[in-house]
């Protein structure tokens, strides 16, 4: 029983700082870094890789729209051909920080309105798996199960890792509970941890009917700015040693 | 006899237009091609990177200061160590676009502001050299013969390369008159021309009091965004071409 | 027999020109200036008003989406409150320009993708709209007649104009042929003013089929970048003249 | 015996968070917005006005230099006629959330770098009073006594306020202690109030070397951003209170 354990990271800016990214690098196994479209500034970029280096951490390229002042949450309809490029230039800035310090991007997931995007929009789900195997077609990418993007990705011959939401409800179809919704987000530490020891060793989980749904997921996805965050991720580190679970990247370094 | 002919590039932004890339990618034999601090988006990145890459002409990163309101002209007081993650962010974002153009970034170049900062600031100039040689101790540098930056990049063991000025006038120190005096820049395309065979095949030129100065240089900058900028450019080429001056990039491609 | 004569001016952005304001403004009646969100830096926000307010033209807001990559042509689900906040932002920010002319905002109409998007977008147009009510009632709106902007901004009770597009082609319900169709847009200066003679004169056009349909305009839209766009301007300003038609701003300085 | 406190406010940035705004506007009685040039978007801009206007504090424009990744704190070396520009933009911008909370922009302080190099910096200073004149010769002007600015201000025929800072300390020379050298940073709220009250009453402070050196001062500063400042504002508030310091904003409603 092996799983990946990946946050979002490098997303402070400037003299703005969010989420506390050195604890959280003691804790997950994958730091998806922000690339500087929709947050992390070039200094954020090379303190993430740094430390990711330094514990072994898997770098993956956290690509977004380039929009700063919707922190990449707001959804824009980028001519594909211009979203690929713009992937490209994101994973290439955080390239030249993974290399110095010691490794490589090793992997690729959008954020935010653009990872919602893609598990519908066929276009720019095209366009990224474009900017992927333009790049590099060794990286493997990181996604929702079922979406367009992992989809397209697999039919382009990449590798690709489907992820499940530690704090998130789901439905009984498997989807995710709406945001808008109560009870969408959990909150509860130990909760948490039970459900994803049950995701990384069942390949389940509980959905709010209380029925058990298929989860299979290659990586868990736990946050790494709301309240409370480091302490659920530690938790369900624990969680997952304690299960027997090995917690490692699923992403090797690039050949 | 040998010399480059190195212009900028990739300067348009989004709507709007800047220069004749692919008329001058026809001329030149290194392009500074902008990294989107300056100028330049992605996707003009791509379409600058195709283009050279098409042609054999030898990609530079231009790295500059964030400013795109100001295109790079403004000095900013950049902390030296930000400075270095602005430059590394920079070439690696050029960097995916020569590579998927089958190529590789060659050099560096400043723009701007900061090229004109670091012939003197020795803080900036070192923390640009620091770039370099963190990311790829064999990118050859260009710039400024007896700046700041080329000193310190010899320093450091980097390959320096001395640019002359196609159609700017000289002082007899071998300085360049400031723009804000007038003749500091000449239009005539034959006066051009002949200026840059003597520097090519004689290391030398004369200055605005009709002094001859020495003017060793490995390549010749000329203008990509000028009125006329084509024109002169297309007659330096065929002024060194018809004097039997080899025009070739001093960079190739990195090991 | 009246008419306005409306074109988007201010687009330039630092080093970056667009289209040519001054020989614009000796033309049009009515200046659609850029606010800095997608075109439009402050120097040309001031060079846009003092031009405007030197011949008498009427400045409007040209708000749009914070997007200078994309010059606003991009969706972006801003969310309405957010929308708000930006547009009485620009509108402030241009009113400063305004001011120092001599002048005030005199209207506002939205540009690039927010235009088409809030022809539909109930919320956004929604938005736009309340921002107008905050900043000043009785400041008119310029829209597409029949969408949602012009329909809720007289919902709300504010002063309405209904515009046509001097160089667009019309389908026989009277909107415009999509771009992505031939003839969409016309080129010949003679029948683009000829048609602006007949909307003013006849508030009717000839549409793609040949069949006449209403078209009653209080304002004539021109474009001010295109190749051509100057002289285009002219014939249709020359041809409203010839025919007798008096061509002054819709909107007089707010109280 | 009468002073104002002010305080640098409105610095969040769309999904980033800075400082505790509502708290320091119950302490305050001026506060200085940020305009969006180095931090502060739209949002955040409306929540500081309405907030400030709700509670009776003023609204001053707090302006600084294009720059959100660097939040205004590098030097710019900007043409001075751009300065001006940029400046009225961000006044303007300002003034409509200003407007639409039912007040007005009641004076002007230049943020961080632009508030340190318009010390000396003849030129940029200046520029900065070219636009207060042009925006409106009411508006009182804030800053540091003894400046390039306030003297500028001063023969421009502006009302100008010198602002003491309640946590730093001073050479016997009057001067700040560079923030560089150790103890340039008081951070025992008591020692602070005692200070305030001291330049509020006795127009004097007690320097490094322990001399007794003259600070008259229209407004205290106290910091809007660091650890414990909203409790260090609330003691000097008390200590200004108890003393029978009366304290309210120097500007009052423009006419």
């Amino acid at each position: 029983m092996q799983i990946d354990l990946n946050a979002d990271l490098g997303e402070s800016f400037g003299r703005w700082s969010l989420g506390d990214d050195d604890a959280m690098l003691e804790v997950v196994t994958s730091a998806n870094v922000a690339c500087g479209f929709h947050a992390g500034d070039p200094t954020v970029l090379r303190h993430s890789c740094e430390g990711a280096a330094a514990r072994g951490v898997a770098i993956g390229a956290q690509v977004g729209y380039r929009d700063l002042a919707g922190f990449g949450r707001r959804f824009i309809d980028v001519v594909p051909a211009e979203l690929t490029d713009d992937v490209l230039y994101q994973i290439g800035a955080l390239e030249a920080f993974a290399r110095v310090a010691g490794t490589r991007v090793r992997y690729v997931k959008p954020h935010g309105a653009l990872y919602n995007a893609i598990v519908h929009h066929e276009e720019q789900a095209a366009a990224v798996v474009e900017a992927v195997v333009q790049y590099d077609r060794s990286l493997p990418v990181l996604g929702l199960p079922g979406s367009a993007w992992l989809r397209l990705a697999e039919e382009a011959g990449l590798t690709t890792v489907g992820e499940a939401f530690a704090d998130r409800a789901y439905t009984p179809e498997g989807r995710l509970v709406s945001r808008r919704e109560p009870g969408a987000v959990l909150h509860e530490p130990d909760e948490i941890a039970q459900r994803c020891v049950r995701i990384a060793t069942e390949g389940e989980l509980v959905a709010v009917d209380g029925s058990v749904v298929p989860a299979p997921a290659g990586s868990l996805c736990v946050h790494g700015d709301s309240p409370g965050a480091v302490e659920i991720a530690r938790r369900v580190r624990a969680g997952l040693d304690a299960a027997g679970v090995g917690v490692s990247p699923f992403a090797g370094e690039p050949t």
